[in-house]
């Protein structure tokens, strides 16, 4: 499959516009972003498994729940809106139908998303202007992509773009993409934030069927802290301007290559949260293989990417395999512990730390000398079946400490 | 129920003995610990449900398996004797054999535990003199209590006894009992142990019914770092010296106290594992009230307790109800957001911070005094129905990160 990949923003696909606006939400920065498609787009959306889900994710999966076209999408930081009640989804609404007014769309054709403070209510003296303003200023720039990429941000310290191009049937296919972190902010909010635009033409079951794997994939197998967020949601929005043959199943040849590339858009999003995560200074990998089922390599690669002594022997620099071998032995997963092979690698080499049940002498300055890298990648070999999963973390550092336990004053 | 509690330890029940000694596995301290019965007893086990089980628990595992009968317990720090092998099995199988010796016993007698680094062997040329040393020098005294008390701590920071007098039918009946901490040990271990030794006379399977759920709503319900060990065990050795009528049932006002008195005993067990967490400066009780099922109330109360946001938030002093609502969201369980109500409390006050699906107004300066106090009780009131549960916890403190960051070397 010959796919390029770039960091363009939202703005890469055709005939998507963004405008971003400094509504006073934050100070001195932009807050608020709009995205606009000129034509409608089928929409596919993944939001938070979290019982308590904030206004305007019951508004998004109220408005595309009967898989109808989406034109536009509001996003705001600064309150979440959730635990705001009869009030926080009549804001939500209220956000839409403004979007809709200024761009001569129906309310339910607007995706919303907020991310920022549980349990405030939306300033909308102040973003009811801002969605005017920004619907006046849509642009197709590389830079008003970028924008509102920046406009989304919380504790994040750099944006998260990614872009792919490929043929389809001598039609050249984008995506452009965008994403916010998953790092818990202060004082109140946890929040993952991602939309993918793309000019490909796809029915809408096959690109919520997409999105649903490859969220299974990326965003649920990143861990800053393990917590989740109340008003996570990822989105896709594909507006057939790329004139491709309609992709009506994943298994053509021509599914399997917009598979790959909104794969790997996302995943490089995915990857960008975790780098980017609360305090991280190291990115760990862990892949998990031989496992007897997709489930349980999820759930080891899982368990041992999440569990805090792992996070923090990372940030030590320390090659403890045995936390490793403990966080596989509760996950919720069948193996044996005897046909376990755990190695640890980087840029600077590798090595088995365990194999057959049984430690492996090491040389402990080759274990520094690996660990120290900015990225570590720890393998799990079970040697039971054929299934495959890896995971992303980040380790466990003072700075994380010092973020989530601050003073909300 | 006319109990009394107070902080002897092995040695106050009837018949049971106990001595330690510095077998050169850790530098200059005690190391070694053998509790015995001077009549046999009843055994109950809860040992770690973790895949990768050490060498001493999968020993005692198979010596309880029958019911029978035990007199005597070896506890070593310094190696968990853990991914040993089959050398490892050999080595717990021979400290048994040794102590059998050594007090005229059966190898199947005796009850051995294990604590420290994983994957390496126990070293068997020290434990072994240490043994016989101990069998020479069995004592009644609190002091020999403590002692081993003081002999089994790792990371700890204070040695953990409990214990409880009662009468049933005109006998006193005692508890005396010992534990080590759930922190993770640098370089490479966690462990919680916990032994209790009582003179009431009781059926083994009522025993085991005993302590099965009362493991259910102590040790299960406590978090340091959610991480769960190989070693963990939990045993109660009763020996019916105490003369009271046997105790059949738990359902009998007998039954019914000597549960209770277990219980008390493990709960301050589990509550001081949790108060010397590692880096701890506060402690956490989450209470859930009002959840449709016991085991929603438990999943509920669990995820609170372990959520590392609301663990930073508590060492920050910060009221972030946010976080806790975020948790009892992604836990298993169901519930109804908007009948939640969230309460934070401590000796200094207490304050309702979230009622019906929305938050309620509160003074900053009382949120803070209340957060200041050494321990922090969350309520969490569910309306939905019966069930409730408790769960206990520390916060997440720079020095947490610390401990267990630093290098093996």
């Amino acid at each position: 499959m010959n796919i390029s990949y770039s960091d363009y923003g939202v703005t890469y696909p055709k005939g998507f516009f963004a405008a971003s606006y400094a509504a006073g939400l934050k100070p001195d920065r932009l807050d608020m972003a709009l995205i606009y498609s000129e034509v409608p787009a089928v929409c596919a959306l993944v939001t938070t498994s979290n019982k308590v889900k904030a206004a305007p994710v019951l508004w998004d999966r109220a408005i595309t729940a009967d898989g109808s076209l989406k034109r536009a999408a509001v996003i705001n930081v600064g309150s979440a809106n959730a635990c705001t009640g009869e009030q926080g989804l009549e804001n939500a609404r209220t956000t839409a139908a403004r979007a809709a007014q200024a761009l001569s769309l129906q309310e339910k054709d607007v995706i919303v998303s907020s991310t920022g403070v549980i349990g405030v209510q939306l300033e909308m003296e102040k973003m009811l202007p801002a969605v005017d303003a920004m619907a006046a200023n849509l642009s197709r720039t590389e830079k008003a992509g970028k924008d509102v990429a920046h406009a989304i941000l919380t504790t994040d310290t750099v944006i998260k773009t990614a872009s792919a191009e490929f043929e389809i049937a001598g039609k050249t296919v984008r995506i452009g993409a965008m994403a916010k972190g998953s790092g818990m902010i202060r004082p109140n909010m946890a929040t993952m934030l991602s939309y993918a635009c793309t000019d490909c033409a796809v029915t809408q079951p096959v690109l919520q069927q997409a999105l649903s794997k490859i969220a299974e994939d990326t965003y649920n197998m990143i861990s800053v802290d393990g917590d989740m967020s109340t008003n996570d949601t990822a989105v896709v929005l594909a507006n057939g301007m790329a004139e491709n043959p309609v992709i009506d199943s994943l298994d053509s040849a021509e599914g399997q290559v917009f598979y790959q590339a909104l794969f790997e858009v996302e995943k490089r999003l995915a990857n960008a949260i975790v780098r980017d995560g609360e305090g991280a200074t190291r990115f760990i990998e862990v892949r998990v293989s031989g496992a007897r089922t997709d489930q349980d390599a999820r759930a080891l690669a899982r368990s041992v990417v999440e569990s805090s002594l792992v996070k923090a022997a990372v940030f030590g620099r320390d090659a403890n395999w045995g936390r490793v071998l403990c966080a596989l032995g509760y996950a919720e997963a069948d193996f044996d512990p005897e046909r376990v092979q755990l190695v640890f690698s980087s840029p600077a080499g590798e090595m088995t730390l365990f194999k057959e049940g049984r430690p492996v002498a090491f040389d402990e300055a080759q274990a520094l000398e690996i660990l120290s890298a900015d990225a570590v990648a720890i393998d799990v070999l079970m040697n039971l079946g054929a299934s495959q999963a890896t995971a992303w973390g980040c380790d466990l550092s003072y700075e994380y400490v010092t973020i989530n336990a601050e003073y909300r004053s």
